[in-house]
C-alpha cells in the first residue's frame, strides 16, 4: 500500500499550485493562502458515503465529481466565486485504478471552476469523501436564504426529479441514459449563481427536493410559498420513463439535482430570461412567495398532497 | 433519530458566533468570513476515525478533543493563529449524550484557541470525524518544513512516546495517569508556534514519531539530522513505567505527542530557554542539522538502530 504521501504527491499534488493566491499547496502541515484584499470568504463542506451518497460500486471517476460538484454547488447557491479546495479521503485500500479514476473526475471538474486543492489528507477507512471548499464574495454581497419577501417570485434552474429517476435506473443496472447522466455528472450552477449576485433575495441549492429545500428557504426568510404545481418542469427524459403523476412526485421530493432555487423580486424579473439564454439553461417560475409559513401546493395535482421526502425514499434503498 | 439540522443546530450552532469576523455562520449554505486585511491564511484538514487513530468506544470528549488537537497542531507546526474550523462528523446514529461528549470536548478546545465553527455536515456511517482548520500568518512569515540549514540546533517541544506508551496502557485497560492523560488530551502547542515566527528555520508537528517526522523535516529541507539519543528527553512517568530502551524507541518512534520539533540558527537559540520559561515547557535540544540526507543516531543505544516506526506499532494493534 502507498504511504499517504506517497499518494497525495502521485495523485493530487499536482493541482495544488495552479492558482498564483496559492502560496504554499500541498506537502507542508498546512497550506498557506492570499485571500484577495476587497473579497470576503465563503465557506463549505460536503461529505459523501459509500452506500449513503452513491450507491457502492460506482465507477470512482463520478464519486471524484460528485465530490467536488456537492461543494461547489453549495458556493454557487450563495452566489461565490470557488477558489480553494482540501480534501479527506478515507478509503479501504489504495487501489491506483481507482484513485486515478477519482482524481481525475475531482480535479477536472475543480480545473473547470478554477478551484485549487491545498490540502489532504488519506486514511484507511470506509469510503467516505470530505471536501472544504472555499470562495470568494464581494463583502456583503453573499446571497443567503433568508431575503425571500412576499411578492417575490420563485425560479429554478433546470428541471428536478431526473437525478432521482437516474438513481433508480442505475439501481435497476440501466447504466447510461440522460437521466443516469443527470444522477452521475451533476453541473452545479457557478455561474448562474454569480450572476444572481445583487438581484436574488435569496437561494438554496436543491439537494434533497424541490419541495424540502423550498421549504427550508422560507423558513430561513420568515415567509412561505405557493407552489404551482402546473409550473414545475418535467424534462422529456423523466416523462418517457414514468408516468406524469410519478414524475411529478421525483420533481418536488427526489433529490441530487443540484439545480438552484431562487427568489427575484418583480422588479428583477427580468433577469431570469437573461440568464437562460446567455448560459442554454431553463429557467422556470414555479411559484411565489406570499406571507405565512410553509408550502402551499396549488395546480392539478395539489390534491394529492406533498410526496414523501427523498430521505424516505432513500432510506427505503440501503 | 435527529435530522442533520437539528443536530447541528443544537450541539454545534451555538459556536458559531463567537468571532467578529464571522459574517455569517452555520445554517445557510455555506458560511461568510471576514478575512483580516494583513493576513495570509494557513488552512489543514485533518480526519480520524475510529480504530485508527482512536480505539472503539474512547469516550466522546476525547474524541472531540483530539479532532479538533491534531488541526491545531498542524498549525502551532506553521506559526498561524487559529480562527475558523468546519467539522464533517459520520457517525453510525446519533445518540445524544455521545453528542453532547464530542462536541463539548471538541468545543472547549475550540473556545480557548479561539476558534469558531462556521460550518457544520453531518452524514450516517461508520464514526470519523474531519475538521478543516484555518488561521491567519503574517505575509511570508509562516514557518515551514523547509528552511532548515546545516549548523541549525533541532529541538522539541515537552517529551515524546508518552502518547504511545498511554493508548498501550488504555488498550491494556488502565485508564488513568499522565501517560493515559497525554494519549487523551494532546496540548497543541499554538502559543509556542506562534513565538518560534520569525526564528525558527523549520518546524514539524509530531504526530507520527520523532525519528520519522525529523526525517520529513530533513527531506524537505534537503538537510539530514544528528539526533543524538543521549538528548531525547524521557518523562518520569514512562520511565517508571518500563525500562529505558523501551521507552527510548517509544520516545522514538511513537505518534500522537502532537509537540512540535523545530530548528533555530545558533544565533537564535536563546529563544528556546525564553520559551521554556514562559510556558514552563520543557524545550530540549536533541541534535543538529547537518549537510546530507536522512537522520543519523548517535549517543548511547545508536547502535540497536531505528525502532520500526509507529504506523508499524499501530498496524499491529488493528
Amino acid at each position: 500500500m502507498l504511504t499517504e504521501d506517497e499518494l497525495i504527491e502521485r495523485f493530487f499534488a499536482p493541482a495544488g499550485s495552479t492558482r498564483a493566491d496559492v502560496i504554499l499547496g500541498i506537502g507542508d502541515d498546512a497550506a498557506v493562502l492570499a485571500p484577495p484584499a476587497d473579497r470576503q470568504i465563503v465557506s463549505t463542506v460536503d461529505t459523501i458515503n459509500e452506500n449513503i451518497h452513491f450507491p457502492a460500486g460506482l465507477p470512482a471517476r463520478f464519486i471524484g465529481h460528485r465530490a467536488m460538484a456537492v461543494n461547489l454547488s453549495d458556493l454557487a447557491a450563495m452566489g461565490a466565486e470557488p477558489a480553494w479546495a482540501t480534501l479527506s479521503l478515507s478509503i479501504p485500500d489504495s487501489d491506483e485504478e481507482w484513485l486515478s479514476g477519482f482524481s481525475g473526475g475531482l480535479l477536472e471538474l475543480a480545473a473547470r471552476f478554477g478551484v485549487a486543492l491545498t490540502g489532504g489528507d488519506t486514511v484507511r477507512g470506509p469510503l467516505s469523501i470530505c471536501v472544504n471548499l472555499q470562495g470568494f464574495v464581494e463583502p456583503g454581497r453573499q446571497i443567503t436564504r433568508a431575503g425571500a419577501r412576499p411578492g417575490d417570485a420563485i425560479f429554478i434552474t433546470g428541471t428536478t426529479g431526473d437525478a432521482a429517476a437516474g438513481l433508480e435506473r442505475l439501481q435497476a443496472h440501466t447504466c447510461s441514459g440522460p437521466l443516469v447522466e443527470k444522477f452521475l455528472t451533476p453541473e452545479p450552477r457557478v455561474e448562474i449563481g454569480r450572476d444572481l449576485v445583487g438581484s436574488a433575495s435569496s437561494a438554496i441549492d436543491l439537494s434533497d427536493g424541490l419541495a424540502g429545500d423550498l421549504g427550508k428557504l422560507m423558513k430561513a426568510s420568515g415567509t412561505a410559498a405557493r407552489l404551482d404545481l402546473d409550473r414545475v418542469p418535467l424534462s422529456e427524459s423523466i416523462l418517457a420513463a414514468m408516468d406524469r403523476d410519478r414524475a411529478r412526485d421525483l420533481a418536488l421530493a427526489g433529490g441530487d439535482d443540484y439545480e438552484l432555487c431562487f427568489t427575484l423580486p418583480k422588479a428583477k424579473k427580468g433577469l431570469a430570461r437573461e440568464i437562460e439564454e446567455k448560459y442554454s439553461v431553463a429557467i422556470t417560475c414555479v411559484g411565489e412567495v406570499i406571507a405565512g409559513s410553509g408550502v402551499m401546493l396549488c395546480g392539478e395535482g395539489a390534491d394529492a398532497g406533498m410526496p414523501n421526502s427523498w430521505q424516505h425514499f432513500r432510506q427505503m434503498k440501503t
